[in-house]
């Protein structure tokens, strides 16, 4: 573990919508330093200037900040260790290699390096044991000269609100299959994004590579680590995916497809939801992340929840809001459980899973 | 069938937005006289003074009828022989049963009587059959003063969308269980309904009664008559029903659970769904009904298609916009098939199924 | 003044849209105690059962009080010596008379009483001297049998970006009239307020007697008291009032007509807006009031400001988010200059308007 | 006058908002023939796959046709004589200058001309003859040979709001000033245009040179023509410009400043409005245009009226719908009258002010 100095880092991409959301997670950490932001285009001007979360404000500690325009050997060179990373996929992938390859560990948003085997990805609660993947911690820890970066991906949007609430489940119910209707934000689709004309009165039912993802990266995630790389779980995931007109939280509509035998009460599966606690459950695996939530999931007994206006800033302490996925509206019927899922695209599956899992490799000295 | 005469109709319930789609489409009818306006609240005003479909004009013929007030007993005593339903569920349910009683023909829009398995619930391309509910035809045709009135009654907004294109593909697929998420719009509830505080920027993933209505309408709908009751179809359907913000379409997100060893092609589906001419197929039996569109299920080839915007008007004549269902993004998979459905709520899903509803019963000389 | 010891209240009205926001600003205040919560229709739930601002939180203190049904009678005999209305219109004029006829200070958001030229319309930092329509204070603080209650109200939602705005103008630019065109949000409306049908794709230009509040409101407020009335000033205010789909925040553009001979520059005018300072100069008089913004008028240089999305919750302190209030697109021509205003309707506009209010009356002893 | 062949015509910038109501308007026309498209990014694809207007019919005699990538050359060595240009305005400039110098005559919706005091800004019903800036028609009808083009430019969207309620009042009312307010909708803006996360639950108080252009264009269109040039009237127009989430259909609040003395009833000022025939007056000039409204300024007494999505379409007959403006709630006090209107931004405002432009040359004789 760390000796206690913030660590210094870069925020690569920071004029974007999910960029601008780690400025806010990140402008006040206990263990990573206030980020240096790059931005392609809009190097040189101040956070402030760019920043386009209407609704939220703009971190003090980083409003004034300019945006730089930084390659991977500058990075490295001014001692950043640690990059996170909110580029578009076609940037993404050759700058994060070369970041890793000159030791960098960078925790990325990004899909280029997702389904990568032996790349990490990873939602704390539910895989957080595939850091293994990149090797002992120990040895990384015994010498800077020596040390190696690597990747570490948060999983899509959409995926960390579907993985979150199906975990806890799996030993309970042992799903056949996945069934899955999405509702999702337009900030999903970044900014500018959806025009306010296709959007209005409307609603988009394509969202590119969406699908596939949600099925391949959520076999990913609640696979096992076995010689060096991912097995994925063989659990059909088909998923239909829209996007709609509210501002953030992507709302999904769920069904688990169950072993016809199986006799499972709503009790059990609330009381399996309420009960999943895998972080706090091992405090030296990551219990008291500052960013994660004291619940990660939220059954909410309403009859009309969980709503994006209401649920999707779920998740306390302060620092974990938006982290919690909601979940209610659960169903069983014979064969089959449904439920609506609400998790926040662009904290939970977006900045903020990233931050936690920088959070998780520091506390298990990744970043030593 | 009718010697040509425009049948004497009332429309009960017409300041409502059902109520008013209704009229637009019987305001100039080849079967049914511009109808007798009702409307418990609004009487006395005219049609125009309460309009509420602010996109759409009011229709020149009834513009300035004004609504009344009327009892079952005047209705019969007017000559009315038909009655539109757009009531709603707590008054339609004794209005309709006296209006049938005075020998008044009902075709209603409300869910009071549609799971009466003496009732016919129809759709008339997939079970205009059920007509036969209301027995011979030809001996109703003998004399007005035997004459009986019966109360038929079309689908839930959401039911429509559905049955529609899954009956051609019930003898290819021979389907285990439907998975269905719902994208409702707000015209689904009426007006005033939802109030804009509560949906804007937001969903909301509960709507009363919707769900088991499309489970239960479902299998009643694809259901055989035999001793004078409809026999369900044992299919279940799954629902899970969200309230968004479009003003008319509904789309849907269909997943039909195949059995494993079935092998189906893409080109086979969309063949079964274009092929799907079940009323031109007959003329004796429905063909050529004014509000019946040519293709009742028209596929979308395009990668984002459905749209409630682009599609919710979809059926040829003009007499029938907004009657065919549009579906589209179809994907096979071992063992499912899933698609994305859109249908005009009020329409199809309302008004316009029950005037095509009277119109079939017309035509085969319910009405006589 | 008082001894400290926090004022019990009660909130009339805690189910609606403005009744909510009064329960935030008043679950923890240091003047008043965590008021006693009234609603006739909700009476016997508790806040967070009724609760409606979807996208901001219960507050904790008051989440789990329920409503009650309480007459002005049974107020004022358990000692609830202030009372905040957010009743409707309708019910606040004769219970508010019948409060300060038994001795409860009302602080009132109803237009009932505003109009009364004997009953203090405050905006604090605009009018706070109107308060002597009330009597010395002194007097009042003499000797609790005596003390009679009264009634203080606050100005009509956009009123309050009219008139702070343009109070600190008044002596620089001499104005002979104002135009206003306003864009004003849902919520002003309150809940269920405007049908979601009937603003999606849509604007409604009109809002029941909103253009004669603004007019005869601005020149109460700006007004002088003589003689135990308000004398209004006589500046004409001609205004159009548009209903808009956004929730909170109201806008609007609004035109000084100067006299001709009068020569300024922009930048005189952001000076008297960014000087007006008119409660801190005067701490007697109410400064450091807790709800108080430290600057009510905040001027914003960038091309495309005011929004109400970015806007609407200016303010610092943290109790006095949304007090202040946002201008900007100053353009100066001869003969006439115009701007932008933004401030939040239910909070400056509403709530946070009355509640500031009262803590000017306590902090001036009318409360004693 | 032509010998009743369809002229030839070309539309430049078919893909654009604007440009697909062009294709709308003329892919049937009694005096146009359907037009060539033109898209520079598009050309190849069929309009019908570039189709924008998603609650619009794609006009079935263009759908399949293909845009072309085409020079100012090109079109004239085609015979295409008359262009319609949907240009944006830094394209249009040259493009519609060369079209000109080589004969077409363009009439054109784009901004880079419309000052220009020796091109016709015409609103026809307003201001038709300052098409006498091109000439004299007979001198153009004589020899093919030596014709020459010429530029015709139609207002701004939001200008022609403006002008078409004002100009039958000038007479009556004499106005010293006039101030409005916008509520301009997202299509002014084209495709893609605003991106949703930046208007959705928001206003935009800033349009780009919006402002001016409604000033210095309501000047010229007011003025006369004389010296071979426009003479703008002097009437000072100050605008603030909003963008508001409307689909189509501007609304704007507009005051009239009036001579203290004047006197009017406001039935004097409806009369003027509804009494404006100005192209049937005089039918050689322009009456009986196909795409002119029969009345182009339409009184509403609703209280609540004119609203986009009631209104934007108002105009008779079928071809002229979207091309009436729809004047409301108006009000008159000492010194000044107000009221609301109404114009489609598109139609009115857009692609059919040109095309009503194009049709008072060709009955005027500047196209024989």
């Amino acid at each position: 573990m760390s000796d206690g100095t913030p660590v210094p880092s870069v925020l690569l991409g920071a004029s974007g919508w999910i960029g601008q959301h780690f400025s806010r997670l990140l402008a006040d950490h206990p263990y990573f330093a206030p980020p240096v932001l790059t931005g392609a285009k809009s190097a040189g001007r101040t956070l402030e200037q760019v920043w386009q979360l209407s609704d939220l404000p703009v971190p003090a500690a980083l409003a004034d900040r300019r945006l730089e325009r930084l390659s991977a050997a500058q990075i490295a060179q001014r001692g950043l260790r640690v990059a996170f990373s909110a580029l578009p996929s076609d940037e993404a992938g050759p700058m994060e290699t070369e970041l890793a390859r000159r030791g960098v560990s960078v925790f990325s948003n990004a899909s280029s390096h997702r389904m990568d085997p032996r790349v990490p990805l990873v939602v704390p609660e539910v895989n957080g044991d595939h850091l293994k993947l990149l090797g002992a911690p120990r040895r990384r820890a015994a010498g800077g000269q020596t040390r190696r970066g690597f990747i570490v991906t948060n999983s899509n949007c959409s995926t960390a609100g579907l993985v979150l609430p199906v975990a806890p489940l799996l030993g309970l119910l042992r799903p056949r299959a996945v069934h899955v209707a999405t509702y999702q934000a337009l900030s999903g689709a970044g900014f500018p994004g959806v025009p306010s004309l296709a959007i209005g009165d409307n609603l988009l039912p394509f969202i590119r590579d969406e699908e596939e993802k949600m099925s391949t990266e959520t076999g990913k995630i609640l696979g096992r680590v076995a010689g060096g790389r991912v097995h994925p779980l063989e659990l059909p995931v088909s998923a239909q995916c829209v996007r709609v007109a509210t501002r953030e939280g992507h709302l999904e509509a769920i069904t688990l497809v169950l072993p016809s035998s199986l006799r499972v009460t709503p009790e059990e599966i609330v009381d399996a939801w309420e009960s999943y606690r895998p972080l706090s459950a091992d405090p030296g695996a990551g219990g008291g992340l500052p960013t994660a939530p004291e619940r990660p999931v939220i059954y909410r007994p309403e009859e009309d929840r969980p709503q994006p206006l209401r649920d999707r800033w779920a998740g306390r302490p302060e620092r974990a809001r938006g982290m919690a996925v909601s979940v209610g509206r659960l169903r069983v019927a014979p064969g089959t459980m449904r439920f609506f899922s609400l998790s926040h695209n662009a904290v939970r599956g977006g900045a903020g899973g990233s931050v936690l899992n920088a959070e998780l490799a520091y506390r298990q000295g990744y970043l030593g």
